[in-house]
């Protein structure tokens, strides 16, 4: 039985994206695209890539009661945060999977949002309900939903991170406080309004720090790595902007807690992932290229002794494992399906 | 039943597009992938895109019977101008379909290879034997091979300039002579070899014409417009290398035969177009983006009173639609399967 | 002595490039820049890489008088086309000489610039004043200035593709109808507000054509042809943006009116340029690179027996010598000045 | 006087960039450009970018007692490791200033050479001789050199994070153990010849790390923090591979030995750069780009009270400032000139 699927806020890169991954994924049927500023207009006009697969699709405008009316089984939240969270208590008055692709009820921590995203929360009772979208970490909770709740997918920076760091800090091998996420991502990150730090003329050949100190994915990778560590984990993270449309790489610094080896790391990322479709342990150091338009996470580790640090790095495809790849295979899970059903693992390339 | 796939010369960009786009094809298994270059080594080390889809394949050596040895139904050439001539023989010798994606086999005057490729062509018996893989053109020939025989794809240009001109020139819109092709292709048409011209730091950031009025796709973009023409046909053709990976762009003038208008000329595309899966008539200019990683072609004209010209453009992925994906597209019709079986129709985007 | 320049629209991208140019001219001092948008802020926040040369150069509202009050012996303009015709009388009113880098006073037929820019001019006694600023063209007439009045200085595709064709056209080689100009650009000539079209995501691996049969830069391209052959010259012209930053490469193909070759073409162009400080006629194809951030300009030819066409490129620096180098350029005939003063001929590279 | 200036190993990019240089440098006249591999050949062939500017001349051998033949100077030698400690001493022989950009003469300890670069020093006595090229930190020295002897300048990554980090050590504001340095370089910096990791299909639009642990200018940043801190300091460092040409940023991270704040970083950095006519202490992220063709570099820091970090963070051009750039200041220096005699320090934007 092919399931109705909705894409609330389709118009954004996230939205083209679930677009692309659903038109090849054999149980889902795209039965509504909403964009509230596009409303009336052919996707195909804003995406041409999306012509051949999608004539008729227009985006249209959404309203209370509209998943209901088109009888969705799973909606698809594209929405910038803050939007969200006003919208999701609707969708969620059905029986169906809602999975939110935003910010808005990831962190479970309810004093975490006011102070990272500067505003109230609107529904903070939601966030205790909200099943956090990484199969890899969460594969048990989200298959209880069976079919219906709510799903809400990690940041881009944060599914890279949380891959290349989750195996070492859950095995105790390295301190819970310290730890540096430097990473770098591509422009498709920052959405697709035009904005000057977003044009061709200020990006390319540019490479560039943002976010100091204050990046909102931060509070996100300390709840990830606090979970598999059973305790407080802190981390500094320094996100970069790199002048291509997809990737992130993040690399990743922590101290050991007592006598590792390269190998000796790389052997727990092995043993971690050794099951999961999506991710690739390699010898060598992890490239976005390699990852993309697929859903595939390439990590790896060493530790250098001289200096006494372990190095994790990961990399993906931003949009896709990093947000809408990963939103399907969640949603797969969430709905008894094939965790792999429409999901490339093959990247682009060159 | 699933047929048993081969790639000899695997280990090239248009090796690499096979093998990601035949990882989704329900009808085909690759059993082999050969690279003389790369014996030995693992397909995923040469292209860590392909790690999570081929974890255990790894590239062979050539030899002759191999084909037959390892069964195969269909094989599909992914070698330099001049090699494949000296392997196909032994490759046709089984009852099994070859779709080669060199140069050799695409022009059909035994006088054209010699005097465009400077070298004598070492089978020109074969010359006519061989069917010209561009389904839009000679959809009904492929057909007609049922299942075995020689299929050779067109040049990457010559499918894009050939789709957007073929309509106008068989409906005696436009004159045979004075046509021009100017067109613009991504640094993947080049191969993967390193030289000088295709380092990064020659490529990005520059745009620059080559192979003035010398370029091999000339006589064979000409074979084409004669063929629906029926009459000789006459392009002057520059390619121009642009700083990106994939996608090709071609800008083509002729001169009218009597009054046209841009809706006059676009409806001639619509109707030719009408029933392909891969050709999108757009009233905007096309994209090479809108195409990326798809099987796609988008095509649009207009007419210039003004100055008394017809201006067709296309775009297209240089690697998908104007090589590999055609390729499995000419395969799917020779061999009876749907037409767009493991085909994308959706670019990626961004 | 040390002129008193100003730039007048200096926050745009051909206002920083004169600011750079203008830091290593021996002869100007710039004591203004103005910026409506950006009045007040610093220079160097708007642009960075202006930084280290203008720590204390801030954005000024323009007023009438400014100027005068000033003391401004050159003024350069880098003004939205529409808006320079309301101000240039002003700073005309002042001995001085006056350098627009915009549309307003190119074409000299009043009847063009409603024709092509859809709306009426504000002071069409103006146009015949303006001497056009290409000093390969116009230089007699630059130097006839004496260091006051009104330089209108040519269009980035227009520089390009006039000093490619203007030789063979001057020399009667080429037909005067037919002629088509199919030419490339990077992103800068589309200017600094962030528009969708100018996105890193949308320009990055894409290659289009914009503005069909429409490009205002086309009358501009005829006047130059029309002036050097002595009769009206028909150009038709393709514009398609490249995802870099600068660089524009014009190809250019022509009827020729007699037996020409490529040796005879190329030997047009060597005579025409022997003396010219910034242009090259080289026997390999120009690459946009070649002249990165330098005011060169790089030139070939080439004659096709085959199918009766000549071939003629060009390529340059759109912000340099299609922009704000020519203008310099221009100005320094205009006052008086080696013509080389302040400009790089070295292109960056890579 | 101008003096008369030989590149040898000038085939190179930091040749290419030294040529670039050179000819806007009002005291050197290029009298000699050695090329082995392009010998015979012009260097406007290999680098059209110089056609303008260098219309006659061509690539020599270099032979022994060349220098003087020619009556060098100066002589700047951009040859690779291993290569410059064989020519350095027949250099030397003369009364002249030798600058050498490569690797062989920038490390102190006798014993680092081998370590790092896995191979004996030919000469290791001239180790003690050679004064550090770095102006910022070694000025002294290098105008004691009187106008002749040998200078060896920083490796690109190590000017770039000797400037960003060397303020704060040596005010003994960080410890001098667990320092990481993550930085990513533009494509330029693996210099010309053609790679497998340098194509651009390799290269465009991916990100990646290479090197772990390995980078030969580790040694070479703890050298120069030990010199300011007085002792032993030691530094993991990560270099990235992005897509573009030029540039570096590096982004580092030190522990506080005390109570530190973002604005009192900051103030170090401002105090320690007051004087500099290169370094241009910021409040926002440095971006390379901002640093294109200029020999300017941008600095910032910030401290982060929650997990206890400074982060210090520079951007320059790794082939201006960060090679060819940073020698002709350093030879600037120690010949007697204005230090800041023919470099740019406005970067070319966008």
């Amino acid at each position: 039985m092919v399931l109705r699927a909705g894409i609330v806020g389709a118009s954004g890169f996230t939205g083209a994206e679930l677009l692309r991954l659903l038109h090849g994924h054999p149980e889902f049927d795209v039965v509504l695209a909403t964009g509230d500023s596009q409303a009336g207009s052919a996707v195909a006009a804003l995406y041409p890539s999306l012509a051949a697969a999608y004539p008729d699709l227009s985006f249209e405008s959404y309203h209370r009661g509209l998943a209901d009316d088109r009888g969705l089984d799973v909606v698809f939240c594209g929405l910038p945060h803050g939007t969200s969270q006003q919208i999701v208590p609707d969708l969620l008055s059905g029986d169906r999977l809602v999975v939110d692709l935003g910010a808005d009820f990831r962190l479970k921590d309810p004093a975490l949002y006011p102070r990272w995203y500067h505003a109230e929360h609107g529904v903070p009772e939601l966030l205790a309900h909200a099943v956090y979208g990484l199969p890899e970490l969460f594969r048990g909770e989200l298959a209880a939903l069976g079919g219906s709740g709510l799903v809400a997918t990690p940041g881009c920076y944060v599914t890279t991170a949380t891959l290349a760091l989750a195996p070492l800090v859950e095995a105790g091998l390295v301190e819970t406080t310290g730890i540096v996420v430097d990473a770098a991502s591509g422009v498709s990150g920052a959405g697709r309004p035009p904005k000057p730090n977003t044009t061709f003329c200020t990006v390319d050949e540019d490479f560039t720090a943002y976010g100091l100190l204050e990046h909102r994915h931060t509070p996100e990778i300390e709840q990830n790595l606090s979970h598999v560590a059973g305790q407080d984990v802190q981390v500094l993270f320094t996100p970069h902007l790199a002048p291509m449309n997809r990737g992130i790489l993040a690399t990743c610094y922590a101290r050991p807690t007592g006598t590792v080896t390269t190998e000796s790391v790389r052997e727990v990322l092995r043993a971690a992932y050794e099951n999961e479709p999506f991710v690739v342990v390699s010898d060598e150091p992890p490239s976005t290229k390699a990852t993309l338009g697929s859903n595939a996470v390439h990590v790896t580790a060493c530790a250098d002794e001289r200096t006494g640090w372990v190095v994790a790095i990961a990399a993906l495809d931003n949009l896709t494992k990093g947000a809408s790849g990963g939103a399907v295979q969640a949603a797969n899970v969430a709905l008894g399906l094939p965790e792999t059903a429409g999901l490339p693992v093959v990247g682009l390339y060159p």
